[in-house]
């Protein structure tokens, strides 16, 4: 058994982009060699959901229409009160993200295992994975 | 170290039916001889959940509840509309299940990693793997 | 490649506290030897979540406070209703729980895989591995 690690780059998306990733996930294992084991999705991103689901236009803003509506822009959030912040101020210079930091904990979406047979990623049949960007540019 | 990969097929249950697959993942690490290392619980379907969590009837009852009010059935999903859908749609044949989709990328739980020590895995005293299917038939 | 277990013990925090726990996973994948592959981040108790996310008061003050608008204490819980419950009670001796199981099991982030190259887990710039106790004493 042995271990690779591939990155993927992508362009940030507009907020509430969603960008398929099944393809690329598909191409790091064969690149890898692995053709028995595991892959594991991660996504270094603190405002990100990896999804693993189905690629529907409809779907996709059902999800982006109810995640918006449990977790609403346009209230408080102290991660964006400057008055009172005092940490990793350096990330901030105006981006009032706060609202994308409890979606994407609420989701918790940073990694997924995902079992690999003769080579390909045992994704059902609908399943794709997808970057859902909650804050992008 | 070596890696084994094991199916465990289920009738699918009642919409909202909770499914105890414990036993199952310890007889199939059991079978795969692994007794140090860790195991990759993975569903294949884009409406269904595993959870890790107590098995108790009120427990479940309760997050049934939770998620349906979170998202609710009987409210428009644009995933089960007809008039726009142009993508999948052999999936479709008349199931209203855009409520499912999005309640399933809410809760993101289609893999877990648990960790295997001397052949059993690693779960705590309340925990049982539990396949949460929400679109059931 | 190999395998190696490390349990971090973690002295139960108050209700809604979170844990830093980088510093205890770095540790941990140096102590195993293991320089490219994955560490596993599991947690065995039915009422916490493993968020990976900022570290920063105000985001997880946000959070808190959104994940308790979703479920909030202070409505009936099945779970809690020792008049209809038959199942594991001796895990309950007065603990009025069940908000904290319904949130568990909606954030589901029981474990999270995270690639470790050159002995170091690929973290991304503002990710902290952190426990969030829902239920504490």
């Amino acid at each position: 058994m042995k271990s690779t690690t591939t990155t993927i780059g992508v362009t940030p998306g507009e907020r509430y982009s969603y960008l398929d990733l099944t393809d690329d996930l598909r191409r790091a294992i064969k690149d890898s060699g692995v053709t028995d084991g595991a892959a594991i999705a991660y996504c270094p991103h603190t405002t990100c959901a990896l999804l693993i689901n189905e690629w529907e236009d409809g779907a996709q803003r059902d999800f982006r229409a109810r995640i918006e509506a449990v977790v609403p822009e346009g209230v408080y959030y102290a991660h964006d009160d400057l008055e009172r912040r005092t940490q990793n101020l350096d990330e901030v210079h105006e981006r009032q993200n706060g609202h994308s930091h409890v979606k994407a904990m609420l989701v918790s979406a940073t990694s997924h295992s995902i079992p690999v047979q003769a080579g390909e990623p045992m994704l059902g049949r609908w399943q794709r994975l997808i970057l859902f960007h909650v804050f992008g540019e």
